[in-house]
């Protein structure tokens, strides 16, 4: 059963754009990770500075994989200087019936 | 764009089963609500307590709707003796590329 993370982020105030872009840069990498199925950014309406990754992974493996990137490791460095805490990442297993 | 939202929810100790129990009760009625496209509840991880819902719809217009729907409000009235504090409701705004 696919596997999602959700991982909460907050930028500094004006870091949002670079965010965006960076996540934007790195995206296609990070979906031609075997079993990573989703990596797609939203933003908190009516917040300049929250974020929220929403992410789907076939396997725990594929998700361990993902976190031990080069992509992954390159883009946290990136992250480090944008964010305005570390993110919180949630990894979540499904209960009853799923959409996706 | 479809509309993601992401609701953080903590039960009081020994409540997750009665929670889940009501999410898959009411789950098939929320998503025949026009422009519900996602109703997933998932565990955070090593928790017994912590649950996400992950959500979509295809509108602001859907989402309101379902806000004040007679299910919603039976939910929202089941869970306030099941959570240990009020939900945290994140409605997000897709930014760039989405897989869903």
């Amino acid at each position: 059963m696919t596997l999602n993370v959700v991982a909460l982020l907050t930028t500094k105030p004006g870091s949002g754009p670079a965010l965006e872009q960076a996540i934007a840069e790195v995206r296609s990498a990070m979906l031609a990770h075997d079993g990573c199925l989703r990596y797609d950014l939203q933003r908190r309406r009516k917040s300049e500075t929250e974020y929220v990754m929403i992410e789907a992974y076939e396997t725990t493996d594929a998700l361990r994989a993902h976190g031990s990137s080069d992509e992954f490791v390159a883009l946290s460095a990136a992250l480090g200087e944008l964010l305005a805490a570390p993110p919180e990442v949630i990894v979540l297993d499904p209960v009853g019936d799923q959409t996706a």
